[in-house]
């Protein structure tokens, strides 16, 4: 019989926003790796995309349109022209009598999808554009999010990069949906917190969290922070260098964010991306979004339970080339990784946060 | 305003086993595909390693065992090298007194992770095995499962197939890993089988749903059944060609299959495997797994609201090389998908269930 020691042996933690577990094995850190190797996708530095074929440039011609983009010179949004949600379909009497049906349960979906496009590079990715840059794609963010936030329950801001995450353009941009309902995340986010302010007199899960991640612990898995915002490794994090990114103050939503905090916010988010790029010299392959308080008719009910937090969900593990597979037992019956909240932490606290590797002098 | 059609316009599913939906856009259907394309991987054809080189091989010696593996004829169980649970961990005191915490919840995971390989040779997957060689692969399920079932709450037997599914290796093989407590999976399906079933006077949730697939909705989602199983892409599937496997009598656990349940497993799953091999003419990759009843000191409880199945989740979409990216909006939001289940289920039904593509004379 071994002494439980948490580096060292399999344990689960639990994650109170979701309401599920994940398996955390550090004894496997030592296995080696013979399966598949991915190819490093550099993030565009070799990207000689032509600015007029990429659908996504100033000016060109997207397939699915007539009309030339605009020569735009900071962001720009336009609507996806192959939308995964339509906003004109009316209401199905069939459909809606089905679903008090225990089985075959179905609603229509309602909703729109939207792009935005960063900057008019193509090669340009978010860690190494300028604060001025960046501050613009936040600025963007509102403007769109509080545009779609009046009509629609949730407004999913997320970005995929590199192709490792089934991002089909190479050019720096990321996808809005907004539904007329609550998606399965967004519907257990509500509901966990709400239970969480309810049992502890109103107190908000997250900001429970934050505090003792800095007093209690010390800020072991904090990654980063500043005056209004911080980047922490989630105790019950499932991907390898998973981080939650989260303003200090209690914030609902994106639109909420004084002008200061968003500037802290362009810093901080530059931040972390320069330490992801640095951490296996490539530009590091992600899923990012951000979750705050539901929208639309939704939003005149109570929601002081939420916090807002954007979440980087980045699947490499071991190198530019390895990544950590979500397959088998994680689909089957729960999520698992190797190396710990706590390991992942250290490593990403101990690299550069401001020169990027591709400019660094040697 | 347009009228709501299911095989048009996009729409919500609900699946009642796991309590959540799954955003289905139809119109989607005509994307093109400008990201990612994968290598064919045709499943050990082109495979030449050598028989002794192969840890998974008879004779072979594997990195960390001093032992050659046996010379096995049919099937060969071992110990994973490498394991993500260990099952010698003392209780920990400091972890234990954690559980009332609502925010740093962690407990100690004990269990065991096997291997069995289904058959010598390095280059047969199970759609070209023979029949016999198949029930040698169904009856080692059950040995062990009834071997691991005895100590563990849950035992996952999950095959990864492919190096797409982050399988380290062409050898075919699959993998059992025990627990001393319910993954989330299976917590939730533990639940919602029970809610139904109170809610439904004893009737099992399964069996209801199977009843009406083939009453009310004629076998429209059923690819392909025989006397004692049926596979079908439920109507709720989250994977482009996600299947469920499941007998027609109420069974609980593995364990519990007649030998003509067993023959017949054999039969059924032959068919849906050259099925799917012959869909985009190559070695269909997926994940595959068993869920049935709780074990270990949860088979004292009252279980007769299980019904035993295996699930598919296979990642490609379009071709051998296009798969689905389950990533951006499904990980932060809802599980998307574009083609129907029927649409699916009707693909995969127009295939020969008997004569493999590499097996056809042209
Ligand atoms: O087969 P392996 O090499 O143990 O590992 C594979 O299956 C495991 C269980 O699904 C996953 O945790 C790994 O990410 C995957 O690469
Ligand atoms: O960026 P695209 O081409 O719309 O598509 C990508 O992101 C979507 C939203 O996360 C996913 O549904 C697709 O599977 C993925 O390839």
């Amino acid at each position: 019989m071994m002494n439980f020691d948490r580096t060292k042996h399999s344990h689960c933690r639990y994650n109170p926003l979701k309401d599920e577990w994940v398996l955390v094995s550090p004894q496997r850190l030592s296995r080696p790796w013979q399966g598949r190797v991915e190819e490093d996708d550099d993030g565009g530095d070799t990207n000689n995309n032509q600015q007029s074929t990429n659908p996504l440039c100033p000016g060109a011609i997207r397939r699915e349109t007539s009309q030339p983009n605009p020569f735009y010179e900071h962001t720009f949004v336009f609507d996806n022209d192959y939308p995964a949600l339509l906003s004109d379909i009316a209401a199905d009497e069939n459909e809606k009598n089905k679903n008090d049906d225990d089985l075959f349960q179905c609603h229509v979906a309602r909703g729109v999808c939207k792009v935005i496009c960063f900057h008019p590079n193509s090669n340009l990715t978010l860690p190494r554009m300028t604060l001025d840059d960046i501050s613009h794609v936040i600025k963007t963010w509102i403007d769109v999010y509080q545009d779609l936030a009046s009509k629609y329950q949730w407004v999913q801001i997320f970005e995929n990069r590199g192709d490792m995450m089934g991002c089909s353009n190479p050019h720096p941009h990321c996808q809005v949906w907004a539904t007329d309902f609550l998606p399965n995340e967004a519907r257990i986010k509500h509901r966990t917190q709400k239970d969480y302010f309810t049992k502890h007199n109103g107190n908000v899960l997250l900001l429970d969290y934050i505090k003792r991640e800095f007093n209690e612990f010390k800020k072991e898995r904090v990654v980063i922070d500043n005056e209004h915002w911080l980047v922490v490794v989630p105790y019950w994090a499932v991907w390898p260098y998973e981080t939650m990114l989260l303003p200090k103050r209690h914030v609902l939503r994106l639109s909420d964010l004084t002008d200061d905090e968003q500037t802290g916010l362009g810093q901080i988010m530059k931040q972390l991306l320069i330490k992801y790029d640095n951490l296996f010299n490539t530009s590091f392959p992600y899923s990012m979004g951000w979750h705050g308080a539901p929208t639309g008719d939704l939003s005149n009910e109570d929601c002081s339970h939420w916090q807002l937090h954007a979440l980087y969900y980045p699947p490499l593990v071991r190198s530019a080339t390895i990544k950590k597979f979500m397959v088998g037992y994680e689909m089957l019956a729960q999520a698992q990784r190797d190396i710990t909240p706590e390991y992942a932490a250290e490593a990403l606290r101990n690299l550069s946060s401001e020169i990027h590797y591709k400019d660094k002098k040697n």
